[in-house]
């Protein structure tokens, strides 16, 4: 079904879009999104892991999830990525911003029958938070399998939506004696940590040290 | 007007909570939260700079923007706040997690019409955001204050879930020769990039460097 969202842009409509490679790019980069949905007339809005296989986002949960039984009959969805790049600070607190890289995905999301799909949708998942991880550890169990659910929303009918460079404020402001600029913000890995029973000897994987 | 919000925690109920202290904490440490509204039965969920006073979520945008105007006229909205604080690795792709604190909070904004009121809920936005700095700007024009609109969400229906620790396995897995442990995130600020009009002579904000 193709959603009925209205994906025009009321503000700042030159940061706006509709290109599948910038979407694409978008969701590649992130480890979450955010999903919003209705039920009984309230919205609500639940971070998950996402992860793009092809044309489609994929979300995963719990099969006795409410969302995930919702989802799966038809129910409208919003996923919207966002990436926080920089505060941008002008010389006065109007003109002032935030940069940013966002997307929003429209429409119902397709339950994943399938065996052999579903597990290449999930291995998708992990192998996108994790490079190479799902070649490491045991396959999942059909029990595992069987306790997930996985959906796969059409990358169809979205929106994104981007903020880059400098402040942008009128001439006016530029000679008030004020600092003026951008803050990068980027989300950064830390040292990992070992779990406290890790086996002596067993190293942080080698290809995870790119993260 | 009390929402009807489901705040029950189907899965992992251990997660959540209801504690408006931590509630708070969780929202003073952001930068954005993603906001969820439904309008002609389509979910949106759209990425807004926020901020608390005292007991309410501050939302700020554009008086031509359709979301401030219907959430100023009582659109039930959620406002949901994320903090991706790592990855979680077991030893199978089944129980591996991710580390999170997130609070989604319930309810229709007020509008914030009392210049003062609005005044000091701009100011506390901005602050939040960069620290002291609506000390070094101008202050905003009346036809500035008047071109935007403030909500204030009161943060009494909400809900916050949170996963802190290592992985969390059967003991089946735990010999498994794989490394387990946590991959932490964190939001860093990176060297701050002048703006290319600023004017000689003016240096980064010594209270911005704690960012």
């Amino acid at each position: 079904m193709t959603s009925q969202a209205n994906t025009r842009l009321g503000r700042h409509p030159e940061r706006g879009g509709q290109d599948f490679e910038t979407a694409c790019a978008i969701i590649d980069a992130a480890h979450v999104c955010h999903v919003g949905f209705t039920l009984d007339a309230q919205p609500y809005v639940i971070p998950m892991a996402c992860a793009r296989l092809e044309q489609e986002l994929l979300l995963h949960g719990s099969v006795v999830s409410r969302l995930m039984k919702e989802a799966s009959q038809g129910l409208p969805i919003c996923a919207t990525v966002t990436h926080l790049d920089g505060l941008v600070l002008a010389r006065s607190a109007f003109h002032s911003s935030m940069n940013y890289r966002s997307v929003m995905v429209f429409g119902t999301a397709r339950l994943v029958t399938d065996a052999s799909e579903k597990a290449r949708g999930l291995d998708a998942l992990v192998d996108h938070l994790l490079p190479g991880r799902t070649a490491e550890v045991r396959p999942s169990t059909r029990k595992e399998l069987n306790a997930t659910t996985l959906l796969a929303l059409p990358i169809e009918v979205f929106t994104t939506k981007m903020r880059t460079g400098p402040p942008d404020e009128p001439s006016a402001d530029v000679d008030d004696p004020v600092w003026a600029g951008v803050i990068p913000l980027s989300v950064e890995a830390g040292a990992p940590l070992d779990a406290p029973n890790l086996a002596a000897g067993i190293p942080f994987p080698e290809r995870l040290k790119a993260l």
